[in-house]
């Protein structure tokens, strides 16, 4: 058992090492960017879509989409509003890594963009457990996914910067306690910062724009210094 | 790269065997078993707990719950209902394994059971990979995630020896093309069992106890041969 251990920690060590190797790329390139993960059909890809339509157009997007399975749905769709994506086909594995995530920047132009959207594998466990260097770990959580999901999957909650709550266009249908919800958030990650949206109206959308406009530095006046 | 395939490859033959040891013992014992997967928050809970309340009180049904975090959420709803329940902590990993269900078979009464229904970690990656010894493989999906969802979790889909599709009660919020998610299942397992469901209104239960009863074998019966 102390040998599988200590793999394990090898393993998530290098990999933290490398995770810092993609963390001063973007930095050095004055990219901001996101590790977007989710459960199975939460909305990470109608995320990633409000998000380009809503940006001013100065503000350039690339996205780094991760599949277990050979297929472009994702990438396809992001790709017709014209934002470069380049899809990583994890090979069956249940999250990126580092080193993925080192692939797929070297297949965007760095220099031209601003920000970085890596759309992670759909899981609530492992993607918590490898860092990728972006800087920000945002979640998508979904209201018909229910809400004791932070109770259930408390270590991907801990470990994150930004929670947006998708489909609240749903909230009538469904027995969803908000306040439960959030208490168990908070507890897990006090203050943590909460975007409730629906991709589908757009409700909410701006907030989370305005949040990603104030993060996101200003390219020229880096290249300036 | 071929000596971490070796070891990989090791870790399932293991599993495997694990598995069929499973697999005898309920049959020795006349128990029907059901390997229970899906997204977080698709409804496998709430598709047991309908269950529960849908069989006849002959039946008798054990539960075992697989958990990433040791919540008791899930195990505290069915032993509400009458039903003996086991919690297994997997400890972080994401998926059961035929060594955990030996551990839950353990605590279970077998000899008063006739279906053992196992509550697999919310997740379409994983649960694929490593067989545990139940007789069916069912997966619960739901019309929230997406009706892209066979294309980009093949694996799952290819193993299934039945597919329940939950929340059809929501059919008619959002933009779920039943035909082309059916497309896609066809495509990946040709024929398969499909059952289509609301775990909150009930609508489409009694076929799934139906095939359910048709599969659970008579216990007196058995003892008598």
């Amino acid at each position: 058992m102390t040998q599988k251990v200590e793999v394990v920690r090898k393993i998530l060590d290098s990999n933290d090492r490398l995770a810092a190797g993609n963390q001063a790329r973007l930095d050095d390139m004055n990219v901001f960017s996101l590790n977007l993960m989710a459960s199975p059909g939460a909305g990470k890809t109608s995320l990633i879509l409000q998000t380009l339509s809503h940006l001013p157009p100065e503000i350039k997007v690339g996205v780094v989409e991760g599949d277990t399975a050979p297929v472009t749905i994702d990438a396809d769709k992001i790709a017709e509003q014209g934002a470069p994506a380049v899809q990583i086909n994890t090979g069956g594995q249940c999250h990126l890594d580092a080193v993925l995530l080192e692939l797929g920047l070297n297949q965007l132009p760095l220099e031209d963009l601003n920000l970085v959207i890596v759309e992670n594998v759909g899981n609530l466990i492992c993607p918590a457990s490898f860092k990728l260097g972006t800087h920000a770990n945002v979640l998508v959580a979904s209201i018909p996914e229910g809400d004791d999901k932070p109770y259930k999957y408390p270590n991907i909650y801990r470990g994150l910067d930004v929670l947006v709550i998708n489909k609240i266009d749903l909230l009538p249908y469904l027995d969803f306690r908000m306040d439960y919800f959030k208490q168990g958030v908070e507890m897990l990650n006090p203050g943590l910062q909460i975007f409730e949206v629906s991709c589908k109206t757009g409700e909410g959308i701006p907030a989370w724009i305005d949040w990603l406009k104030a993060h996101i530095p200003a390219k020229a006046e880096a290249a300036k210094e």
